[in-house]
């Protein structure tokens, strides 16, 4: 079993896991950034070594520094939590040459994952359903309309060498197809004077379902049901829960079996994310694979009774799982709201500052995640994430109820929040009636809050 | 169903059952002291109302009070949580006068039940079993030793009307049974205005073994499995645990039918709580019957997955309950800790204060029920109790872990608590085994406190 554990992580997340530690008796140490000289985090710690200056780029994301770190003091693994160094791979390669157990999987699985055409590919051939494409360049109309009719329609017209929504047109059916090519190879030969499209599938309206799976070295390889993040802005998740109103028990065994699989064929050991566009056809599609923990695996923690720091720190020592597929239930409904320090109606502006009053809610089914206390300063250098609120009800509705009690409860003072932007979306009927894609913060205007697609 | 409840108590229940009436859609009513005028469940509440000054004879003992805040306030209901009211039949029979529902049972079952001869008689009678004792009124000390000899020593000598270890005393052979009974029959006259006792065979070195029971108006009873409170100093439980280690699957049935038979037997409407002894030997002896929401209700709702305070409340609306026996699964191991105002290392003395630095412990498992807050003045008049800290873990082994670390983070600044000692138990060889009975802090000199019994 690991024996001394360095956490390359501030925050929550760092907390998160040395309570981990402190229950399995592993030692737990804590790097911190000049800046988080006071974090709750590296007060908790059984030792705490300083990396760096407040930028992340001199602290968190330092390899040299945390490296050295953990060989001074002894620990004989790493765990990178999630952001900063987690899905870096030459920093787990890094650790493995250094003899530090990384706790993720092996570099060259991240590397790969991380590699969107070499993932695609992989999800591809082990059967893994992805967005259907064009496998070759594209450059007159009528191979496009043919390529078009066999991928399926809607279909999203995009230049190869296109960004920024420049060259990029979207065909409902055959007959929009020829003046949407046209304009977007256009558009695309203006731009970057290249005519070369590629075609897929516009997958419309989606949710983001993802799949939570464990692996452990042995090849043994469960999931654990589902998490619906669809409420987001600008592909930051805001709210997520598990399950999700929109999988049914036959599509999250479809689902889950696919996640299973896309696990496999990656060689993945550890927890990781395999995340899914799930259209309202039932039909679904791969979008990547997170090689680390998750914001959000508190939802999953609290519908399947398990403890998933604990159980990478269990698969990064080498212990094969101690459960199987059959052994994971669903149980009740969890919701997890990001509570950051930013202000919704000034269009999310960060709220850095002093916590000057702090309560947070408690009881039956709450559960909170959080580096603050009542006089912490919020450094300017990180994201705005102050704490998450999780909540467990029988069903999504009390889930829901609870989720209002408890934000209702929350008093942080000295910065602002969107405590009461995430008690909007919990009051509005379709949040509530479960009726949401992605768009749904750009197309319901929460609060009198207008949120614009990135 | 309820509209709108008046809680008729403070601290954390009041916060407690607020939050259930927030989740339900009940609006919520807080009574108050002048001393709670900033309390949090005053704060919490939909409304709130002062009843009196901060002694509690004049306020959250005080039923004219109490009754004319909910008239005045149009709630059609009363949760009296635990302490002050809650257990007397004569509120609850004027709640009932005023067409106010007393969330909680009828006054006479109440009556009956909180007088120890008919208690014991109705259990008797229908087979449950109860420890040989006094079946009349013993009011004179001549008679109390005949009855004792009778009985055979050691023999406990109790107030009829008594409860929470008041007017209690053990005699442990005929010489010591004079003064006992005097100085028991004396506490009661002051605490209860009455001098009736009972005496009874004293089980040495017992288990407080106690049984969680619902039971609706339409005569559905259930048991939700038991809870260990073996734990305590003077009678009054300080941790407790859900399962308990002394409880097999067999003993467990055997002891829930007992427990369903009491309240059958009673006719008990609402949530109760049936305390047993038990003895080494598997033998278990009915003690009595708490007719109302206990401290230590958490620890079940975690391993239930139940929420009492909600379950009251519907069957307090006339809901007849959702779930039969089967349907009950104990799952996990949860422990509860007290957390209280007061100095070990100076005999317990009580601590009360300003809470000038407040750090809760939260994250998985992890569940704290409070009042207070930073900044919270802790008034005189009251118990102290600041919080209770329940943590679940998959096994008792890693509950303890939990428990171990959640209270190492706890830091509660301006007055002295129990953390460290509880942290001390958490770590005592003989609690890790589940070894201990009711005279466990008595015997193992936790931290190097002498506890003497009472």
């Amino acid at each position: 079993m690991i024996r001394k554990l360095l956490i390359a992580n501030r925050g929550e997340i760092a907390v998160r896991i040395i309570r981990a530690c402190r229950e399995m008796g592993i030692e737990a140490v804590a790097v911190y950034s000049e800046a988080d000289k006071d974090s709750l985090h590296t007060q908790l710690a059984d030792e705490a070594v300083c990396i760096g200056p407040g930028a992340s780029a001199k602290s968190y994301l330092n390899m040299e520094s945390i490296i050295s770190a953990a060989i001074i003091s002894g620990a004989d693994a790493i765990h990178p939590g999630f952001g900063f160094l987690s899905e870096n791979a030459r920093f787990a390669q890094i650790c493995e040459q250094c003899n530090l157990i990384f706790v993720g999987p092996p570099s060259q699985v991240i590397q790969n994952l991380g590699n969107k055409q070499i993932a695609r590919n992989t999800m591809e051939a082990a059967g893994v359903p992805v967005i259907p494409g064009t496998t070759e360049a594209i450059l007159d109309v009528q191979t496009g309309a043919r390529e078009a009719d066999r991928i399926g329609y809607p279909v999203i017209i995009k230049a190869a060498l296109g960004g920024g929504g420049k060259g990029m047109r979207t065909a409902f059916s055959p007959e929009e197809f020829e003046l949407a090519f046209l304009t977007a190879q256009k558009e695309s030969q203006i731009a970057f004077g290249d005519g070369t499209m590629y075609i897929e599938h516009f997958v419309e309206h989606p949710r983001h379902i993802e799949f939570q799976i464990l692996a452990d070295s042995q090849g043994n390889v469960v999931h654990l049901g589902e998490r619906d993040c669809s409420i987001q802005r600008n592909h930051q998740k805001m709210i997520e829960e598990s399950p999700s109103m929109a999988v049914s028990e036959e599509l999250r065994n479809q689902m889950g079996m696919a996640a299973v699989k896309a696990a496999k064929a990656a060689h993945y050991v550890n927890a990781g994310t395999i995340e899914f566009l799930l259209e309202k056809t039932g039909k679904f599609y791969f979008m990547e694979m997170n090689t680390r923990i998750q914001v959000e695996h508190p939802v999953t923690e609290w519908v399947t009774g398990l403890d998933l720091v604990k159980e990478q720190l269990k698969i990064a020592s080498g212990q094969p799982l101690s459960f199987s597929q059959k052994d994971i239930q669903i149980q009740g409904h969890a919701i997890e709201c990001r509570i950051n320090a930013e202000n919704p109606w000034k269009n999310f502006r960060p709220s850095p500052g002093t916590i000057t009053d702090l309560h947070l809610p408690g009881g039956q089914g709450i559960r909170v995640d959080t580096g603050i206390y009542s006089g912490y300063q919020i450094p300017p250098y990180y994201d705005s994430m102050l704490a998450k609120l999780i909540v467990h009800g029988n069903n999504r509705e009390e889930a829901i109820a609870k989720m209002k009690s408890a934000l209702g409860e929350v008093i942080i003072q000295g910065v602002d929040t969107n405590v009461d932007y995430q008690f909007e979306i919990m009051n509005d009927p379709d949040y509530q009636k479960g009726i949401f894609d992605i768009g749904f913060l750009e197309s319901h205007q929460i609060g009198g809050v207008k949120v614009n697609e990135a």
